[in-house]
């Protein structure tokens, strides 16, 4: 049985992405959630993760006692270990798009990672508008987001045709638009409601919600509710 | 035939990857050499990539009709086309760890990045001894580096064993870590002079200190040297 070590579901984006592979694509896989420390470099999430990946860094897959780190490489190695499920797409052309698209996104997109970082149950509407108005790169990043989302071979469809990897890569962005209520433009919207209903996105979201941690260092623009 | 469209040799860390790619492992292409404005947004260069590649940026490889972009997506594409050539090593472990060494090297380093841009006919030795003694984000960068060079299956050899894609991914910090002169350990200056004896590695430094473009924007820590 595969393992995935995973950080909070509200919080981990690169943690999203091979987890909603492993589960759109029905490959069976143990969870194991290293929650993030509530303060930076407090806890034991570092050691934990130290404990099996020299990078100190999740996502990590464990396959037949091989350790594969980095989002990106796990989902290649899931491609490769399971080629009948098409974890990218069939065909020449489509496959090559879609891995561009990966690895854009993987190399990419630093204003969009910097100012909106993934926060699943939060509503950060106010915050988004005063990023939106100040800082031109995050909008130079929302364009390209779009660009890429109006360019799907179907309109109705995902980024390459069915499912991806590719759209799991696009995956915390469609949070990061929602959680900040970015303006995008109308194929977008319809892009972001056709992830938002994948059950493998719904199951992430509902998980994420129930989290009741707080991460003071991932929260730059909130504090706190007070338990009372 | 494929083409290869890329950047200054000099400058241009991403184009230097496929290249790489292409030339250790001897497939047959043809360069295109867009060379980057003397000042930031003038000349044509960002119009001649845009007319190939909607994303505006290089490197960019056509093969039969197909345009694929991003350095990483174009390493994955020559892997699937030529696969008697084992761009990725062939054994199953050096092989999702030679994917994960690369898809970190993608996605993380940004404070080598931002800090040291490559110049491989530079010596910025002075400024390198400066952004270490006052970059701590600098120092892990290449803590991590030094980490991984040092771990390499056979000490004389590349990280994944043979030459493989993993070694272009890293060919820019070799350039980086010795123009900047950044001190490394003992197993990471051997990993150097292993890499800067590839005859594809001296082919493309070469070409590089041969060419005659100063990019201004590119070049934070010196002036022009007037042509007296
Ligand atoms: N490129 C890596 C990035 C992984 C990453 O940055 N993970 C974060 C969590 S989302 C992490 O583990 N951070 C902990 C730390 O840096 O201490 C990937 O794609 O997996
Ligand atoms: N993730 C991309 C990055 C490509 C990239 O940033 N290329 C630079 C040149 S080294 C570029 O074309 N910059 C031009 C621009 O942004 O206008 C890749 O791996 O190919």
């Amino acid at each position: 049985m595969m393992e995935l070590y995973i950080a909070n579901k509200n919080y981990s984006s690169w943690s999203m992405r091979p987890w909603l592979v492993l589960t759109a694509f029905e490959l069976p896989f143990r969870e194991v959630l290293l929650p993030f420390p509530k303060e930076r470099g407090t806890g034991h999430f570092k050691q934990d993760v130290l404990a099996i990946n020299p990078n100190g860094k999740v996502p990590v897959l464990v396959h037949d006692g091989l350790m594969v780190w980095d989002s990106l490489a796990i989902c290649e190695y899931l491609a490769e270990q399971f080629p009948e499920r098409q974890l990218w797409p069939a065909g020449r052309a489509q496959r090559a798009r879609a891995r561009a698209l990966a690895a854009e996104m993987h190399s990419g997109f630093q204003a969009l990672r910097n100012h909106c970082g993934m926060n699943i149950r939060a509503d950060l509407a106010e915050v988004g508008q005063t990023l939106w108005a100040e800082q031109p790169d995050l909008r130079d990043d929302v364009a390209r987001v779009c660009q890429i989302w109006s360019e799907r071979p179907d309109p109705g469809g995902f980024l390459c045709g069915d499912f991806s990897i590719a759209d799991a890569f696009y995956a915390p962005v469609v949070w990061r638009l929602k959680s900040y209520a970015l303006p995008v433009n109308e194929d977008s919207q319809y892009y972001m409601q056709t992830m938002l209903q994948h059950p493998a996105m719904q199951a992430w979201e509902q998980a994420a919600k129930q989290e009741q941690d707080w991460v003071n260092y991932l929260e730059p623009y909130q504090s706190e509710p007070s338990s009372s």
